[in-house]
């Protein structure tokens, strides 16, 4: 199924149920009044959902149009928002770019932050940005929302805690993050609030291109209207999205509604080094970062400059079938 | 006033206003039915709230017993918990225990990491830990809760979206932090669920021991029935709470309901140097990594080990007629 939350006014928005080709809704909220209240009861309250939505589908109970730009992200506020950077792809050409080695660890123990969870951004609303010195920059991502999850839970056990999958735009403040890294906390002012696709929708809604925890489909990233990314998210995965769950949970349990992003989806070229742009016919990129550090490798410095007032960002999944799964993120700029 | 969380077998508790003795409660569930409701709307939510307080302080309403056992964490569950590190001698002794500086910076631009806030312990909870190697310790501390903070405030205005304040044991897995702080992302397993005071209070409940945005009493740490912290919160902050928050919200805005701490209380002893042991007459030490990195310097090798299963620590803060004005965080480890 696929589930969407409208902005109704209050923080945490209305449960809606949107049907698979995302022209109309049902209200939820007789069931679960958020997304929150039904991950905090899932197990009872996901049956309920479900039919729901076959009646969605067969169109057996009074639909209003569903307009992507009325959605909340999913969830507006979480209780957690943990980011990982499963595709090492992207984590090579950083330290290629400034002629460092990739600690061998970086391929068995996932990294992963902490991201804030109070305030995201509507997956329609503008990105403000206080100072283009700053740095901004796109992430497009997957992301997932879990039950709760025990601590200790194993990778197998963590799949079936994976609920819901959506997209994420992971906004990063790139001027801000050596600064940051230095002080040896990790990143904190240089990740604001992201963004998260209009529609989660249920590991089954994938059908095929969910697969041992990973989408194998392209992520769509446009930036100021066209085509820069359409890296497969099935491809160069260091981690699947189970083992993120599991590293996350190693220590504490973690509470239902965890959302756990996958970081930059990043594909080496077809020779196996870096990758090229969307417009030479490459794969291209998930964020500005990666094809500034390829300029920097090739010519020694990086000429695509990060984003300033008036750029927009989109990011979008299709299926085989060039159908919407989650419906688009699109973004502008604008001066704080 | 004086608020806690009663445990009623929800995920977010029920709320009630407690008597500044701490002896009874009355529910406040008709007001708010919990913290983070009364946060989402504390400019019209506290002055009932506080109407309710002076009637429990009177007795003018039908008032329960209250026990902090049964109290959870005054917010079982955030939607942000971010640490400061605004005591610099604590880091100032574990550089000099690996004979490194401290970059200048860090005595104007304050560390923060972002915690994980989905799954709180409550204060008399069990500390599951799942391997003694994993070095666990407490780390007494103060924080806030705030209301609304929008992006970019200034440090007065993040001054007055403090609205209330409560301690904290920050578990951390010392074990795990050099390895993660290597990979650059900052802290993450080493920092599983911290635990907070039964009682949450209001600026105003501390008189003067509540100015320039930083308590001016001593943190009280006993470790396994013993004296171990008595530092004063009002010295050697490097950065005041207000600050702090004025930290989180540079490139962002907090949400309602947002948690920030102090980091580690840490106090220099009477010559400036590392401070003495309460056994000694010193102020002691507010987390074991501390004792640990004095002996370091002067002994050569840490000879106080991390917590076991069977330890067991306590944090409160008494006024100066010696009244407990959060309740005791009181703790044990226990294998997970």
């Amino acid at each position: 199924m696929k589930l969407a939350t409208l902005n109704d006014g209050t923080r945490d928005g209305k449960l809606v149920v949107v049907s698979k080709d995302l022209t109309r809704y049902c209200a939820a909220d007789n069931i679960a009044p958020t997304l929150q209240a039904a991950l905090d009861n899932w197990a009872e309250v996901a049956p309920k959902l479900e039919v729901l939505a076959t009646d969605v589908e067969h169109e057996a109970v009074p639909c209003e149009r569903f307009h992507e730009r009325e959605a909340h992200s999913p969830l507006p506020r979480a209780y957690q928002w943990a980011d990982g950077s499963a595709y090492i792809n992207h984590v090579e050409l950083v330290r290629k770019a400034r002629d460092a080695e990739v600690p061998d660890s970086f391929y068995h123990d996932p990294l992963m932050y902490q991201g804030g969870s109070d305030n995201f951004l509507a997956p329609r609303d503008d990105i403000p940005l206080g100072d283009t010195a700053w740095g901004c920059d796109m992430e497009g991502e997957v992301a997932v929302i879990t039950d709760d999850v025990p601590m200790g839970a194993s990778v197998e056990d963590a799949a079936g805690h994976i609920k819901l999958i959506m997209l994420v735009n992971d906004v990063s403040l790139r001027g801000l993050i050596p600064g940051e890294l230095a002080k040896g906390f990790g990143f904190f002012q240089s990740k604001p609030s992201s963004a998260f696709s209009p529609v989660c929708v249920t590991p089954d809604e994938l059908g095929d291109a969910w697969n041992d925890s990973l989408i194998h489909l392209p992520l769509m990233v446009d930036y100021n209207g066209e085509p820069f990314g359409r890296a497969e998210v099935g491809v160069d995965a260091t981690f699947n999205m189970a083992q993120l769950v599991a590293h996350a949970a190693k220590t504490r349990p973690l509470g239902a509604g965890t959302i756990i992003g996958s970081g930059t989806i990043s594909n080496k070229g077809e020779d196996g080094g870096p990758g090229k742009p969307v417009s030479e016919g490459g794969r291209g990129y998930s964020c500005i970062a990666e094809i500034r550090m390829i300029e920097t490798i090739y010519d020694g410095e990086a000429k695509t400059r990060f984003m300033a007032p008036g750029d927009t960002v989109r990011v979008e999944m299709r299926d085989k079938d060039n159908h919407s799964i989650f419906g688009a993120i699109e973004q502008t700029v604008v001066q704080a």
